[in-house]
């Protein structure tokens, strides 16, 4: 029977999300639960399960799929993971530790299966059905709450020798930066993600400066945007000054990598006009033009299934 | 008839020179011949067969080599180069310009012929033969006048999209930084390559500072290294801060590419003890212990014939 199916589950927090993929991309089927995290290993496996079933299930639907026609399973998960093993090592808001959901999976439909992390499984999606289609060389960059990214390198999945490669969130930008989550200072993350931006917005305030952010209780990246967008200029100066290090961010990525394309996602990407703005402007002062004319920089093109699609990308991808 | 053999030239400003390699890295037969790049395309490409003559003359040698028994020839040249095309754009130091010289040297031979820049055939070499044999992903980092490097990824040599990636010399660590040769501020090669050193120094010294540097007419990196030695406080201050900032170059590889192996070498490499603690240093400060645990941060193996010797080394991984 021809193979001609994918099925992508994102295990997030929240919910466990699937789909049933055609190899262009087309969601056939969707599925979701809630994660409900804190009744343990067993009830969310089975939930996992549950899910796959869902998608798995002709009842009601004009298109009838045959198992045999489902190529290959992929997972995207929070890590830290052993993505060889297919083990998910542990996870804050998943209750797993040491738990194979690769061989979960196998075993029970018997179709290969494959796990990745959140940022590499988005640059996948990307790479295969999103922005990025026809790239050989993509560089990710997510930034929202942090910053994250995921590398295709000649056609294929870059993931490092304990697959924590592109931690681009946490090299350092400002040799004598703000100190990061991570405990080193200076990170682009700790300059520039969403929490950074709150917290270099907050810093400002105090210093007594007259600006409409005075008027919310909690100042967030969030307030920070729509009065940057109103004119604020103390709020226009603060997003100008991080996202000024998130462009030396993709600037440095540009240098190392020297990519077709850069695709950026997350909550703060999605902040307008001069988000981009910024971000080409730092890149032309700091890279060597002939790969900056050669590289695009873009928005991030899967919507709110980007993490289910993107699984069933890492199928297709991986099982090629 | 087996193959047992491939060639290497290095295409430098001074000399060209060539290696009769084994595939254990043994060199069996060296050539070499000035460049005289002012005497231009015509005379120095039959000075480059010249060299490739000599290691294929068998008069007077004591094993045999057939012309079958060679798999193939690499070449490293400065660049910038189209590697795809295997021609040499333009080089200040060649007289070439738009020149195939993978077409002159298959031609004459009929032996596949690969070229690439000087980095990269460094990085290869190492991987090869030098420090970094059996790494699957290794970042060659070069520091002396410039700082450039190389990467190994999944076990052949990455690229990118116009061949100049791993310009790693050139990501900004210090935003507001001095200006470097290539227009930007504040990269890691106008911080701390021996050229940013050396300036750095100069700098210094203009604020009067006492120092045994003052004794020379001409500070460079050298004398630095030398006073440093001897216990002068200022010269290793201003290494400390320069080597700090290559500390950084170097932590940004391993979080951006999750290595193995980082192999560093050029001039600068060999000044002592406190250019690696340094770097250690400031890799363990910056860095996820996860990565840093698993990556050897280690000098360059190859000595005086790295140039041909990772020229040969760029045949075997490109002949594979």
């Amino acid at each position: 029977m021809e193979q001609k199916y994918v099925v992508g589950i994102d295990l997030g927090g929240t919910k466990i999300a699937g789909a049933l993929v055609d190899f262009n991309g087309n969601i056939l089927r969707k599925s979701s639960l809630p994660t409900n995290a804190w009744e343990g290993e067993k009830e969310v496996s089975s939930r996992i399960l549950k899910v796959v079933d869902e998608l798995l299930n002709n009842e009601g639907q004009e298109i009838v799929v045959d198992t045999e026609e489902i190529k290959a399973i992929g997972i995207g998960s929070p890590g830290p993971l052993d993505v060889k093993k297919g083990m998910i090592v542990n996870s804050a808001n998943l209750p797993f530790k040491n738990f194979n959901v690769v061989s979960l999976v196998e075993e029970r439909y018997n179709i290969k299966t494959y796990l990745d992390n959140d940022a590499n499984v988005a640059a996948i999606g990307e790479n295969v059905f999103g922005a990025g289609i026809g790239t050989e060389n993509m560089i990710y960059i997510t930034i929202s709450t942090g910053i994250g990214g995921g590398a295709i390198l000649n056609g294929k999945i870059y993931r490092g020798s304990t697959c924590n490669a592109l931690e681009i969130g946490h090299i350092t930008v400002m040799a004598d930066g703000p100190i990061c989550n991570c405990g080193n200072h200076g990170c682009a993350e700790a300059l520039a993600s969403g929490t950074g931006i709150g917290k270099m917005a907050n810093k400002k305030l105090e210093t007594g400066v007259e600006s409409s952010l005075t008027q919310y209780e909690k100042v967030t990246s969030k307030e920070v945007f729509i009065e940057a967008a109103k004119g604020d200029k103390v709020a226009e100066e603060i997003l100008e000054n991080s996202l000024n290090y998130f462009g030396i961010c993709v600037a440095n990525a540009i240098t190392i990598f020297d990519p077709e394309m850069i695709v950026i996602g997350g909550g703060v990407s999605k902040g307008g006009k001069i988000v981009f703005d910024t971000v080409n402007k730092v890149v032309k002062e700091r890279c060597f033009s002939v790969m900056v004319e050669n590289c695009k920089i873009v928005p991030a093109a899967l919507g709110e299934d980007a993490g289910a699609v993107g699984a069933a990308a890492l199928a297709i991808m991986e099982s090629k």
